[in-house]
């Protein structure tokens, strides 16, 4: 088989402007960027008023492997078989991060023959929103120093720097750095840290942001630092709210790319599932909703963090309400969380896939405490083994869950009808009933507690002293009601990403809490979770290369 | 009068498709990101191998005043002019950077109503070139560290990393950093620094590579560092310049856009000219020789700085030879170089303009010594008498030197005319007979001396122990025989920006040498230059907003 780029490279792409007039958008809705991509003119919104939201389905997994196990590929192929099928569908998922398409991971537009294209474009730099993002959150960090450095009128304490500078690289050198050193004239000295963009609170509120009025009102309320009589600052005291929005005006509008079948897509936001809120932009789910009859997202890693973040975060602030869960199993995953190693989960091992399907369990019963019916997708791996896809169907059919075999990876979206029928099944059922996990109302540890309990299994959560500290001090400021965003490894269902499979006996340590006041959430870090990156020992990006035409090899 | 901003938005531009078409470039020529802005494909060379190229007209400046003086203004109502006379013009820009942006200076897109547009997308994020090569330039440094990290196995010598981190942002406090601090797993604890990314070797590749051939080869030769045995370690020993290409596939592409009345202008590559070569691409250059009969460009700051890089760099390595330059003089810069203080420019002061006036006849001097004709705008002032504007005219005829009042801030291309007649009767005489000012072969050291004395109008140069060393290491690999670009002040012909009008009595003090041997030239820092700038007290930062309109206010 081809490889992923070399499928991509082969599309046939429909001109953007056909693809945007198959979704009922006109010219004059689009702003080109090349023939293939374009961002959507913020006047789509008045066009699309009186329209009827469609059905949404959240695509989620269990806990992958260290390769990833094909979340995106499943909502693409799903997409695109639903067009087989006739339904009009629009997918919305997130924009690539820079950092794992040079570090391991690769490309993040799906595979095989269920991909968005144009593939590279997508994997590079796209229509620059993430390049926005940094630049945004390095302005208000260049005001910041400027601001201590031209006589501190607010009495920034360089000890209580919240707020950190951004760089769209896996770059572990610049996790802790100290900076404003050689004398008067290069600022003040201080610990800082650089996080990879898609981890920037910036990145959150262009997910969570309605427009671009309620853009720069959260950008105003970022919390950046304390003083040092202990008061907060916040962006609007530096005056930094307007540059930092006239930097996101483009990149506010959505993105409409198409699958390799001419599915449109719009991709919008990235935040990383792990070390962020791991969904889409309201506004690229909110339009899908508005321009087909059923959007297809995605949310970022494990449903313990990216369906969880989902649900609790994005779906509380923006009212969404989904129709349908698809959870994306493979059996290489399952093995894996049955304790086979990395290296050797292409041999067939029905007791692994046995011991590790508990994984399984645990995802189908968190997202059952939302209410929101669940069809579980098993990806299909040609290391697959017929003995072990059954032992996944007849678990299923046992608990009375929906399953199907998504063959996208090989087949398109022909490969994802069978999926796609037992998705319309659910809808046409319309059983959902969603609800949240906790209440605003539940004091922030609570909030933790209960998530650490009913979603990771955890017996419970130690806190460390200084987290337990901001967290009281986040509440007394009156932020007590907002909801937690967790930053936890993503191959476990607890903190330790060596322990696999459904652990119990366990508890969750929460290291430090953020305020990221402007995106309307709480940050607490658990575990060894880093929100920056570090690159393998032979990095992707040793293998990518370009030729004198400008095509791309070695991104996969 | 109106603000630069409300001028421009005020401006009803041509869809870039039709400006284009005016150029004798086709709808398969663009990409085009917006209706406003294209990136020229790289087939237009095969297409436009048989033109005849145009003339060259470079246009530079005297010393200016901390607020500049209108040399880009110039440049574009010079442009204007000429297509108003009836010649087919087009204007070659550097594009701008963030940097200058949000500090002091506003934008650089030209002024009044001689102005390159859409002016906001051009002063942000324009079509992406400042963030891939701050990407590219990011990339490299996170491959470097984490080859130290991981092994180290060509034995980098961690005190000896010459090429460091940029960011597009004026930010003090990165200029001098410890990073890889925490501990094992979070890389090798060095001294690292960041520059402002137009000071990035990337950025100059950028601008003087031939094609995405040459690019890569640049990057693979890009010097990186030292191993603890003293070799030098090059881009290509880590592997990363295919990565680094694939960055800039679309960033080498130049970008088409157009002033207020129309005229073309390509807008790529922006080195700054105080520390870096300060001259926009060279393959936007010979593409407006290839399209026009008359190609104006322009280099940066003063014409000690951005004119002497021109012509001994950029012309050097691009085989370039220009027919005519224009050096923009202000009242107001004239007589703050008679040593008036910026505050009381306003005020008429023929005394300060004598005293001044040499600051003029030093780059007279200067230009004369590469054998090209000079013709000096006087750009315009509401502030300049009549008295101050005739006396330098008289001074201009005394030596023989065409002169002319350039009105393009205020009347636009109608304002230019004169100007542009008097540059047509120089391209009609063609008596330009232009030479570099040294030889390839004449010694580093001395290639700096030559510079000094002849352009600076220095006794001699001091050269600190630390960059003899290196410019004799620099030799003794082989490089000698590049060019020099030297950073320093664009405030003074000397090293200190104190220095005004045309010192005499003073020595330049070269503290570093870097080998830039991707780019092809050797940098070397004089004075208390600075790679990275700063914010100053209230950045221009605070008073840029943007209404729910997406309509930018504050910049300028």
């Amino acid at each position: 088989m081809l490889s992923d780029i070399e499928i991509a490279q082969s599309c046939q792409m429909r001109p953007i402007a056909e693809v945007a007039a198959a979704a009922g958008l006109d010219a004059d809705d689009l702003e080109l960027y090349g023939k293939y991509k374009a961002k959507l003119s913020t006047d789509v919104w008045t066009k699309l008023e009186g329209h009827e939201n469609g059905k949404l389905v959240l695509v989620t997994a269990i806990n992958p492997t260290p390769a990833g196990e094909g979340k995106t590929t499943t909502t693409v192929g799903l997409g695109q078989a639903m067009a087989k099928l006739g339904k009009n569908a629009v997918i919305a998922l997130r924009e690539p991060s820079l950092g794992p398409v040079f570090g391991i991971k690769g490309g993040a537009a799906g595979g095989g023959y269920a991909q968005v294209v144009p593939m590279e474009d997508i994997n590079l730099h796209f229509t620059g929103d993430m390049h926005a993002i940094t630049a945004a959150n390095n302005l208000l960090c260049a005001m910041l120093d400027n601001h201590m450095q031209q006589g501190n009128a607010l009495g920034i304490d360089p000890r209580r720097v919240i707020f950190t500078r951004v760089m769209d690289m896996n770059d572990r050198s610049l996790r802790n750095i100290t900076i404003g050193l050689g004398g008067k004239m290069n600022g003040v000295p201080r610990e800082d840290h650089f996080m990879i963009t898609v981890a920037s609170e910036i990145m959150a509120i262009l997910c969570l942001a309605s427009d671009l009025d309620d853009l720069k009102k959260r950008f105003g309320d970022i919390l950046v630092a304390y003083s040092y009589a202990g008061k907060p600052i916040f962006a609007r005291d530096l005056h930094a709210e307007g540059a930092m929005t006239a930097l996101m005006k483009d990149a506010i509008k959505p993105n409409l790319v198409q699958t390799l079948e001419g599915t449109p897509c719009l991709m919008h936001g990235g935040p990383f599932a792990n070390i962020a809120h791991g969904c889409n932009s309201v506004q690229a789910t909110k339009l899908a909703l508005k321009l087909a009859d059923i959007a297809i997202t995605e949310a970022g890693f494990g449903a313990d963090l990216g369906a969880e973040k989902f649900l609790d975060i994005k779906c509380r602030k923006a009212g969404l309400s989904p129709d349908c869960i698809v959870l994306v199993a493979t059996v290489r995953a399952l093995k894996y969380n049955g304790g086979v190693s990395k290296a050797e989960l292409n041999a067939p091992d029905l007791a692994a896939l046995e011991r590790g399907v508990c994984n399984l369990d645990a995802h189908l019963d968190n997202m059952q405490k939302f209410g929101v019916p669940v069809v579980v997708a098993i990806n299909s791996f040609p290391t697959d083994t017929e003995e072990e896809v059954a032992f996944i169907r007849a678990h299923c059919a046992k608990r009375g869950v929906r399953v199907a075999l998504s063959e996208v990876f090989t087949k398109g979206g022909e490969g994802g009808k069978a999926l796609a029928n037992e998705v319309l099944a659910v809808l046409d059922e319309g059983k959902a009933d969603f609800h949240m996990l906790y209440e605003d109302s539940l004091p922030l540890e609570d909030k933790i507690r209960r998530i650490a309990k009913e979603i990771y299994g955890a017996l419970g959560v130690t806190i460390a002293p200084a987290a337990h500290k901001e967290l009281a001090n986040i509440t007394e400021m009156g932020y007590g009601h907002l909801p937690v965003c967790v930053a936890k490894t993503q191959y476990s269902l607890s903190d330790d990403p060596a322990l696999l499979g459904r652990p119990t006996e366990f508890v969750v340590n929460v290291r430090t809490a953020r305020l990221a006041a402007g995106a309307g959430f709480v940050v607490v870090e658990t575990g060894a979770i880093m929100t920056m990156p570090g690159l393998p020992r032979v990095p992707a990006a040793e293998n990518i290369d370009v030729d004198r035409e400008g095509r791309i090899t070695g991104l996969f």
